[in-house]
């Protein structure tokens, strides 16, 4: 051996001692020499992007898809996926493959051994594996809400930052169905991507770009922000899997390898090589620019991934030999940028892409509302969570830990586009819930021990003594803490925690047995209650809902539900003491609750200012009146039901978890004559409505609220005719709207609706109803020259404005055929105990406001947070809080505090809508602007938030603003320049706000903006 | 980095240069420090042996099962199973994988970069990939020919020496369907096998074996070797696939992985391993010593490796934690060496295990038979195939190359054990009949080249003035060149080659047009010649099939056969030259052939010693008489057909392509009065008889033959009456035979049946026809206390003794069911000209032979070599033989000569069953004794071959003696000693040939022995 060799193989051979197996691994490739490919001028460029499509969870688990197991129903595994392709990428560094699910990925990066992750940090340092997307999983994107959107991407692509130290580029929604505004620019822009890709558009929309060559636009999703929040998109002109022919799945029975060895007797070189330039020349003729993506995968491929890149590579060696159009091994982020180089200009998109239909008769806008309970079970969880992360933050690092990272998983999981939206199969969604029970339980433990140390003088954070208990099925009566017998001694204690960063006054209710409890505040002041007659209804359901959901034979329903006001700081806690009242201590006056029979047609019921009228006759709704605003609308409200279709000789396309498609575009009127039951009390006044066996609805209108709050029971959906339902709310108000309505897209932007009404192409309307139908998080809202009607909701539904002066809301589906979209099964949701089944009943709330013109803005912005962040409840009872020692509680405890400068509170027009404790020891702040520009003369403007005052005691002493989801600094994020086709953007520039000072920590939003901050404290 | 370790990696780096790659790649495995798993003593070992069984054609083609098309009829590609073998051995060296079928094999590994080749280097190396059974397909065993068997197998080995320098050690003949003596001491311990493993074993001698633990054996296939060529047999107790549940192939729909990640929600651990338990103890329950085998694969298994290895490696893992037993990865050398250590004591098993029965009316006999042409097909390209080589080796490497090798491929995957078998396809039949014909069609043409060259004097190897020809299709009278019109100047010319060791004389038959030819031999002699009118039969079947197979019309049929006799010398050929007679120099006496009219009852024909009598008015055969042995034997002979089963109420079992199912156990009589026509001649009388439209027989007596020579034309079978047949031709003599009947093995042993018996286990009759079928494939004999009826065979065929004194042979069949076991086509053959297609016509010939009571070896032996060895026949014009020189192609030309001396000729007893030159330049040599021992007085003794003369002037330089397939000198062949239960072998030991003296160049062979040479001239 030469000495100059050795000296060359000592030198690597040191370098190699750090990385020694990823570098020998990529050694031992085919072809360690080959250059990336790149793209040549003057050709078109086919650019094959290696990916997978791999649900988290659908019709599997997101276990059994994991480690393939279950594969009689769909043969698929993940770790498969990503063993292989990491050893086909070793194999030849022109490889190339896009990683998404980080829920899989991470799974998988945790069992490998550092020899693997050496050799897969090298494949990413290469560009040969590439993230993107990066989120926990792929979102839906209609009936998720935003703040767990980017709770889950933020999960994603922290990791990726903490492993790789790399940020995705590209979003890759390519499954959703339809796309939101809050996708293009929050999850989109603000995150740093400079390009989105999906499938899914409607189909008359595709027809329209195909032939205009608009798939590709620029998308402007917010009319805030305009081209500051912009995205380049990219919709596929057919759908993500490769053009016909390409796919290369091993096993696959349409596979057609490539078979370039002149000794087998079906070489087909030529023949390859034709259909891939005809199929490149098709697409180029409805794509600008010279470059085409291909899409090179499909639903849980690459089990064996060499079988792909085997055939890619000799389809990339024989085209390029052939000359006529340029492949190569490509990504979303070198798309992206060919693109971007080109200087072509692009189409613009504003809004979103909703609805979504694939066909004449398949809207998929059954899924804005399918499962709603789950939906509910997730939105419930969301609140929650955030809740429980600033209570985590309160109680400090030191003594719990990060208690609240065992929900981040099941809430990650949950958003996916088959998760909460309704279309995983039965089994599936009963996996996302045991999940998210079992995180939730843990967190619920982790709040209940801080809560203990919180409201312990001492600070006491021993978890064995702590006795809080929450009660997440209060909505159903049962509450085994506050049931109990109270003693007049030892008091019912109920810890209440206000998310909001403002100080709030709510009702409260909580179920008891006793009929004489006083309330008392943490000063020992007694507060006005009232007892409600816990209804039969409920008592049903708790009955069956404990024993099928807990396993208990539940006691006997408790006799009533104490309602009381309760005020907290913000970012705080106050203590509520419930008992028995001893002697002349307690006045009973206004205990009790009055049942109240109509004297007359007319009922007026509101123990506020806000009154509404019901007839006696027909139990049924007729005018809201506000004698502070002097709004006085007419309004009538009614349930109604859609006969699901179960296809037609025409088309036979069924409704389904998909797929709304009504059989006949009137509804069915659940009842025209409705029982009443009215009940009055000081704090509330209740309209209890019987509209069938199957739907109960309670009207509940509290002092000081400007709001209706409406609870409804609905089911189980009776199909024992074989009709499939879809049951919908439905108010008719005295008002000419124009066919316009608005709502929001993932609880944060409110859009523009028109009835029958595209803003990009000239709609063929086939479907009246369900081709009107938008998601709704927040909520939605209708107006005239007078008037704004607004309603709120707890979760995810579908709705629209199908007359004029109409909202309706669809609350609950059950149907008995499956829509062939491939879950599979009909969305016939049962509840069984034992062997007793029944249709799921669903449960909810929605909020109805009325107000002037241009006034509706704050209360769905301020009361819309409220929702979404109800109280926290924990209770604990004085003898048992602290057992060994025997003394009363309240001599030890803090039972009411804020996080925040006694005084302070954030202004209406903001939320905090992160606290977040992270593993690196930094603490992660999002603050969001809750107004769009001119939504509110008040309030859509720049406003002000002090940190030094929010975090109080707290000393910030680092703050870092950094991109959306925190995994690069704001200042690093770069935006490539767009040409758009006839920019005609003017008006006045987004109001942002500026930067930070870190001495004065004050920050400032403009509307609709969220800031993102990495403190350490 | 301290400067001792700094040496270390200089060292290491040193040592990497020249394989760099390879142990680059192993140090990026998982563990690369595992030891190889052993055996743990005192507890049960499971050996876990990873392996694919990959069919070298049968639904798919070769070439789509190694490329992975045509996925529809079954997802395989084996480059997805080599592929990802190696990656998955590469990641942990404690995997294990063996490697089987050398032709996928070899396609790989020439496909593969050095890099790749050099980890597989080292996986061979280290014993993580090991090659067993090592030939080029896992041959059938009952329609297979030895030679054939040889050939394939040397064919792998030897590649697999040359590149690894490895000898297989282990038979793996897990799917054929039952197991011959030849595969066990021929192709398995004269290989230097230390054991052969396999599946398929009747279901009652299974039962058997699991109650007396008698799977495992010492199997003495031959009786002439007893001990001296045993070998340890493992069949397995149920299939060659893992006990249920521990299947993992990718994308499985029962595979149940192994869940060890307490995380999961279906955390199977503890369930998997009390499983793997179970199913080990239960195979423990029916095996000798504590080592069992499981077989960890199955049909093209491992398409993607990972999925296996990663869960064997967790069953190892937690099986071995819970240590009930010890589970390890091997193989069967690994398995077979602990069996050996064990000191165990082993049933003793003889002949071999045909028939195979699945269940109580699934014989697999059917096959023997199925596909007919496609059998003969095979057998015919056998012979010529070594002909040809010994006719390369003539002309000598300088001038043509191994221009035999362009069969060796086809030859190779032609004996696969769904190929030869009948089992295939129709369109995977196709498929090896397509590269047959073009492997076979190089070699004529290099036969045709290197036949110009032998018989020029000047040694011209021009091939562009070859103008020879040959006539595969001579059999049904196309043969162009013989066809042509001949002048009187310019003769045709017939070189005839004789690839046999002895001097030969045979009758030659070609089809011509003129009545007025003269046949002179190479010095000008007239030879006496004989024309005999083409028959009916024989002219429509030219017509169609020349167009089916050709594409070609052609023209009107010959009109004679022209025969004559041709004597060559041993392994060398002889001239004869076909012109119109010129003037007196010809006489034409005995020229023609006479159509006799039957006068009497009895018609006996014959010109030479031997007699048939055949009945005027039945057509029928009465007799055989031999007027130098004296033999004189009533006997008749028949076309019948069994009904083939479509299934019945109790079983719906079907006859098909691998099950013989008769309806009825009595064949219907084709026809008992049948037509006669009878020919005389000088040379040959023929008795002509149409038993039916659709079965033709030609009975030949030649002159000097001792033996008839007997042609049958089956088919088209009708079906139009939805019946399938199953066709037989049937002798009855009058003969007490006991129940007894012998067939040969493989064409080389013949073995003793008894019907309705089997030496192993007590036989439940429950077919009596179909389950005493046995394989033939050089021929059957029954014998009484006087006489031996003896039949020689052109081809596989199933045959049997269903009566006393009677043979049967099936020769076709045709059904329109299939049988279940996987082919999923009936065996319904069709040859088509455009639209108008015809069931499958089968011709073909038997020998029949009566002698007296042990005299019928020596015919059976020496005459089945001629059966198997015919002249090669090559045509040329003298006009057109040396075009430009237009000289007489007699003055240029060698018109007779032999390799060997002069005088000098094998014994009898002795054939050359392989004379073949090999691309390293050695030329490989088989002498085969024919005899077995004791079967004849005169021959079954040592014998002896003097090479010097064999080579004539050609001189020996070096002389090895190896194994049988080549691939290790003899001397090195180690055996391991079994210990059998109740050993009672005694008699004298078998006698062998001693060791060759290099001056000498004396081999002497002992009775059955095959001794192979690797020579160097």
């Amino acid at each position: 051996m030469a000495a100059a060799l050795l000296l060359l193989v000592v030198l690597a051979a040191a370098l190699a001692v750090t990385e020694a197996s990823a570098s020998a691994f990529a050694a031992a490739s085919n072809n360690a020499t080959a250059p990336p490919p790149t793209v040549v001028a003057g050709k078109l460029n086919v650019h094959l992007v290696p990916h997978s499509h791999d649900d988290v969870g659908w019709l599997k688990t997101v276990d059994q898809y994991y480690v393939g197991s279950n594969n009689t129903i769909q043969g698929a595994c993940v770790m498969n996926t990503l063993d292989s392709v990491v050893d086909a990428l070793a194999r030849d560094p022109a490889r190339k493959f896009v990683v998404v699910e980080q829920a899989f990925f991470q799974r998988w990066w945790a069992e490998k051994s550092p020899t693997i992750q050496a050799i897969v940090h090298k494949l990413v340092d290469s560009g040969q594996l590439e993230f993107i997307n990066g989120g926990w999983c792929m979102h839906d994107e209609a009936a998720v809400h935003y703040i767990d959107m980017i709770d889950q991407t933020t999960l994603g692509h922290r990791m990726i930052k903490k492993q790789f130290n790399k940020t995705p580029r590209a979003g890759w929604q390519i499954d959703p169905f339809g796309h939101s505004a809050v996708q293009a620019y929050l999850l989109g822009a603000e995150l740093g991507f400079d390009s989105v890709h999906f499938a899914r558009i409607d189909y008359q929309d595709r027809a329209k770009r195909k032939a205009d060559k608009g798939l590709e636009v620029i998308w402007r999703g917010s009319r805030t922000f305009g081209s500051s929040s912009q995205i380049f998109t990219n919709a596929f002109p057919v759908h993500y899997s490769p053009p016909d022919g390409f796919g290369f799945e091993v096993l696959d029975e349409s596979i057609i390898p490539v078979q370039d060895d002149l000794s087998l007797f079906d070489y087909n070189v030529e023949e390859r090589v034709n259909d891939f330039v005809a199929a490149a020349i098709a697409q180029a003729n409805v794509t600008r620019t010279n470059h085409i993506m291909w899409t090179m995968g499909d639903d849980f491929n690459y089990q064996y991934a060499e079988s792909w890149f085997r055939n890619m590579d000799k389809l990339i060696e024989h085209v390029n030999k052939d000359g006529r159009v340029h492949a190569l091994y490509s990504t979303p982020s070198i798309y992206t940028d060919a693109k971007h180089a080109s200087n072509e200009s692009w189409p613009v998109k504003y809004d979103d892409y909703f609805p979504y239909a694939d066909s004449t008769n398949a809207y998929w806008t059954g899924y804005f509302t399918s499962r709603p309970t789950f939906k509910r079970y997730v939105r419930a969880y969301s609140g929650y969570y955030l809740a429980a992360r600033q209570i985590e933050f309160l109680v400090g690092r030191s003594s719990l830990g990060l208690f609240t990272s065992s929900l981040e998983d099941a809430m990650g999981i949950a958003q996916h586009h088959d998760a909460v939206s309704g279309t995983a199969k039965q089994h599936t969604t009963d996996d996302y819930s045991k999940r998210l029970a079992l995180g939730a339980s843990k967190v619920e433990n982790g709040v209940n021990t801080a809560l203990t140390c919180l409201t312990n003088s001492n600070r006491t954070c021993v978890s064995s003594v702590t006795k809080f208990e929450q009660c997440p099925l209060l909505n159903i009566s049962y509450c085994p803490s506050t049931e109990k017998a109270s003693s007049s001694t030892k008091s019912l204690v109920v810890v209440v925690y206000n998310p909001l960063g403002w100080e709030r006054s709510d009702f409260i209710r909580i179920p008891v047995n006793d009929e004489n409890l006083a309330v008392k505040n943490s000063v020992g002041t007694i507060v006005e209650s009232q007892l409600v007659e816990v209804d039969n209804v409920t008592g049903n359901l708790r009955k069956f809902y404990v024993k099928a959901y807990l396993g208990i034979t539940s006691d006997k329903a408790p006799k009533y539900w104490l309602v009381f006001q309760a005020s907290v700081p913000p970012m705080g806690w106050n203590s509520y003491y419930i008992s028995k009242p001893t002697g002349a201590a307690y006045n009973g006056t206004g205990y009790a609750s009055a049942v109240v029979s109509p004297s007359n047609d007319t009922i007026e019921v509101g123990p506020g200012p806000l009154k509404m009228s019901f007839s006696a006759a027909s139990g049924q709704l007729k005018r809201m009146f506000n004698s502070i605003s002097g709004v006085d609308l007419p309004i009538q409200q009614s349930f109604l039901w859609y006969r699901s279709s179960e296809g037609d000789s025409m088309d036979s396309q069924a409704s389904g978890a998909y797929i709304f498609r009504p059989d006949g575009n009137t509804p069915t009127t659940v009842s025209s004559s409705v029982p009443l039951k009215v009940i009055r009390g000081p704090l509330v006044d209740e309209v209890h409505q019987q509209f069938s066996s199957w739907v109960y609805q309670i009207t509940r209108l509290y002092k000081n609220k400007e709001h209706a709050e409406v609870e409804y029971t609905i089911g189980p959906i009776p199909v024992d005719d074989d009709i499939g339902k879809e049951v919908i709310t439905r108010m008719t108000a005295n008002m000419v709207t124009n066919s316009t309505f608005y709502t929001d897209s993932n609880g944060r932007d409110f859009l523009k609706r028109v009835r029958n009404f595209r803003e990009d192409w000239d709609l063929q309307v086939t479907q009246p109803v369900a081709g009107n139908y938008y998601p709704v998080n927040l909520g939605l809202y209708i107006a005239d020259g007078n008037y704004e009607l607004s309603v709120l909701v707890d979760r995810a539904v579908g709705a629209s404005s199908i007359q004029d002066g109409q909202l309706e809301i669809m609350l609950h589906r059950r149907m008995l055929k499956d829509d062939a979209r491939g879950v599979g099964e009909p969305l016939d949701e049962v509840v069984c105990v034992g062997k007793d089944c029944q249709g799921l009943t669903a449960r909810g709330t929605y909020y109805v406001n009325v107000e002037k013109i241009g006034h509706g803005a704050h209360w769905r912005r301020t009361y819309g947070q409220q929702v979404y962040s109800p109280f926290l409840l924990a209770f604990t009872h004085e003898s048992e809080h602290f057992l060994q020692e025997e003394t009363e509680w309240k001599s030890y405890s803090v039972p009411k505090a804020s996080m925040m400068d006694a005084n302070y509170s954030l202004p209406d027009n903001v939320a905090i809508v992160t606290l977040q404790n992270l593993d690196d020891g930094t603490t992660l702040l999002r603050l969001a602007h809750l107004f769009q520009a001119a939504e509110d003369p008040q309030y859509s403007v720049l406003t002000k938030v002090d940190l030094r005052k929010v975090f109080g005691k707290r000393t910030i002493k680092e703050l870092t603003e950094t991109n959306l989801s925190a995994n690069q600094k704001k200042s690093d994020m770069k935006k490539l320049n767009w040409k758009v086709v006839g920019d005609t953007e003017n008006g006045p520039a987004p109001i942002k706000g500026g930067p930070v000072d870190s001495q004065a920590l004050v920050i400032e939003l403009g509307p609709m903006e969220i800031r993102t901050f990495l403190l350490k404290f």
